[in-house]
């Protein structure tokens, strides 16, 4: 008989003490190996305590390599050559990992770190307007559930072995005809499936990477892209903006004198700027592209969030000479966890961007792709995106609604954007510091990304960005509020 | 009334008339936008075909965004500013590839092309030794759809959001608990989930690839090694094996004179030769790197396929200098198309590692690492490892006893492995090119991979690696005896 005592009083869970007690048995060999401990009812009885908690301890000690424990038959501790311990302390290395490191594993190791220490508040009080992602309470789970269901019974077996390099074919299908949506022209060979768009353009940057090269891309611009400049090794090249988009005469500029790689651009719902360029100016940059014959990566990440108006195709549905190199994603519109993005470009560039994955990772993977081509064969995609479109469109107007009402004309400007989740706001003062101005939001409960997170260099004026990506129409007005009040502390 | 005529005697299926009628009507503005199409029932009654017929050409017609079509309304053609054509013509790019991508970015995609050519046989007559993928017929996928299912129902919202960087940290934790069962002693904080094992391998030179840098490892090797190198611009330093394994000595010449960034080996079951290494060898090889400072890439991608005899504990279960960065995957023994394999290394190696893996893809993808740790948490993944280890305990030695039965000792030798997937076969010739020897395999229905796949250079010696991984008893039999029927033809 294996005696235990809990401790009634004690803080420690009751199932912790059982892990705790068992353990030390099994160390101090009063508990052998091969021993068979008491059933999950028995020990429950005995310790007068619910099953659940016994049970629970059971399976920790399992995982902790403690004990066998299989449904249906008692526990018994493990047979092992030797036990280790669980310990997690930090030994000292015999390597100097920056050395180890290139310069360019050194550097970004840094950027992550800073990545790190501003990130977005655990604090449920504070209203967080920097978070670009989705509305987690607007997942369809339960469609991705049937669909899940339906093609793990249907084709399980299929679908967990090693996938295509390029992606699952139906679903690249579906891709290529709801391009067409958008009036993008390309087969499913034209198509490379990624873990969201973000590996797309590491992809692009890993198949250029090489010395002297450089990336032009308009400023501010999406604050990940830098860090992934400087770890290829890749010039910036900063061509301004107007509120028009990336300044072309400054672009055609830098193309004539010293012509960049690839032309890095958002038209549609830019980063951190919420701005959406006219047609105009996209023929006008094509054919900046076309005469210099560079390529065009084109950023369309929140292309299907168009809920206000007129829509305005991408460039890549202008693409006669398969310059544009064209990224679309799930992860702004549907379920950012299942890491779901695409490029769609010429056969030639899409052949040279699976080599790199195909040694890279091999595939992705395919189960999950096979539940999202069910979920849009289902027709779950075009409903979500309907209902995304109707919450949004409020959700906006509630934001620049609020913004009227709460912010003084002399505090900051913004223009309202033409869909997506953000607003940029360009402060008149000069006066703070980006992290004395994040204190003072901070002490009202509000949470705005500083502008100086998209720009290479400090920025000569003073901007926030609103994202309304995670907020409803409460929290928006609220938060709002607070921002108001903020601001007004901060001018006054 | 829209007026459709099948063809009973085309060899066009029915459902693809329809499309194909559809889309000419729209194209001929005889079927107007907006106007509502009959239902599926109608128009199956009118056309006297199954439902179901029409509801694929529905389907289809949907996806090409020709139509509207919700369920339980009449499908109507859809209104668009314009009408793409689906065409997939290869049109002429204005940009030269070729100049766009970097040197190595254009190798990569040579070795890509010539892997893709030597790819393994869609045939079903022919008996593949060649694949390394695991048998799709004994995947547990009903285990799996219970755990789906049941992290969809409880946490589908949380998962489906973006996720952490280094991974799910409570399969993160179940993971370093297994590694225990191997000896190894880290926390969770000290592993990084990735796509699989190759992305772990390709993050590792990520970090490291610098002008000047070298990567020593045994010849022969895993195939997708030698691209990765030639990727990264890493210096391959080829160590030749013996029966033990690599060849210590040279390895010792080679660190002394030009110590290499990193070593990485296979010592448990190597691929291509099936080799595991004594317990003295892998002292000896630890020492060299304390010795000489430089990390080991310990790749454990079949550790828990150890089904014969005594278990040899990996490197990393005696690194108390945090030296060895030990890589592991479920792609060998449970669902290769899941992607999830992992990195097991010291807290700031794997910090490092980190770093490049959230800049250049975000996250992996959440939902699936919490399935696959409820598939742990439920016992499943103990289950379905011991019953692996029964099957390929029985198929391994159905092998060998055929190999004895069938190959005569005059044609080739072989050593008879510890465990795993992997006979390397020893060919008494040198009459025989690869591509003539693939030719005379093919023409009697059996495929083992050629042994020069796996060198650099062409070896002295001819060679073959049978992969037993996806074959049955009387697959593996049947393709034996066909390999010596071959070899007979051969030696003759």
């Amino acid at each position: 008989m294996m005696l235990l005592n809990l401790d009634n009083d004690s803080s420690k869970p009751k199932y912790q003490q059982i892990i705790d007690q068992i353990r030390e048995k099994i160390a101090s060999n009063s508990l052998l190996p091969g021993e068979k401990l008491p059933s999950t009812r028995q020990l429950a009885l005995t310790l007068d305590v619910h099953r659940s908690t016994v049970s629970t301890a059971y399976q920790e000690l399992w995982a902790l390599g403690y004990i066998d424990f299989r449904p249906g038959a008692c526990p018994r501790v493990r047979k092992r050559a030797r036990m280790v311990s669980a310990s997690s302390e930090c030994r000292e290395s015999l390597i100097d990992w920056s050395q180890f490191a290139s310069p360019a594993g050194n550097k970004i190791l840094d950027v992550y770190r800073e990545f790190s220490s501003k990130v977005t508040t655990k604090n449920p009080d504070v209203i967080d307007f920097s978070s670009l992602n989705i509305d987690s309470r607007l997942f369809p789970v339960e469609n991705l559930a049937t669909c899940l269901n339906k093609v793990v019974k249907d084709q399980g077996n299929h679908l967990l072995s090693y996938g295509n390099h390029k992606g699952y074919l139906p679903l690249r299908n579906v891709i290529a005809h709801r391009l067409q949506h958008h009036g993008i022209s390309v087969s499913a060979e034209q198509i490379l499936i990624t873990n969201g768009s973000q590996q797309a353009i590491d992809l692009v940057l890993r198949m250029i990477a090489a010395p002297g090269k450089s990336v032009a891309f308009e400023v501010p611009t999406y604050d990940c892209m830098l860090p992934l400049l400087h770890f290829h090794r890749l010039k910036p090249v900063e061509i301004p903006m107007n509120h028009e988009g990336m300044d072309l005469k400054q672009l055609e500029k830098v193309l004539r004198k010293e012509p960049p790689a690839v032309i890095y651009t958002m038209p549609t719902f830019h980063n951190p700027t919420g701005i959406s360029t006219s047609q105009s100016h996209r023929e006008q940059l094509l054919s900046l592209c076309e005469t210099y014959r560079i390529p065009l990566l084109e950023d369309g990440f929140e292309e299907e969030m168009k809920y206000f108006g007129r829509v305005i195709l991408p460039i890549k549905s202008m693409d006669k000479h398969q310059l544009v190199i064209y990224c679309g994603t799930f992860s702004k519109v549907l379920f950012p966890g299942i890491r779901i993005g695409w490029v769609a470009a010429g056969n030639e560039c899409i052949e040279r961007l699976t080599a790199i994955r195909r040694f890279s990772e091999v595939s992705s993977n395919t189960l999950m792709q096979a539940a999202i081509h069910e979920f849009c064969a289902q027709h779950f995609y075009d409903r979500h995106i309907a209902k995304m479109h109707r919450i949004y469109r409020k959700r906006m107007q509630t934001a620049i609604h609020a913004l009227r009402k709460y912010i003084a004309p002399h505090w900051a400007e913004w223009s309202e954007p033409g869909g997506g989740y953000l607003i940029w706001l360009k402060l008149k003062t000069h006066r703070y510091h980006p992290n004395e101005m994040k204190d003072i939001f901070a002490s009202f409960g509000v949470l705005p990304a500083p502008g100086n997170f998209f720009f290479l260099s400090q920025p000569p004026e003073s901007y926030l960005r609103l994202s309304i990506s995670s907020l409803n129409e409460d929290e928006i007005t609220e938060g709002i509020s607070r921002l108001s009040n903020a601001l007004s502390r901060m001018f006054n």
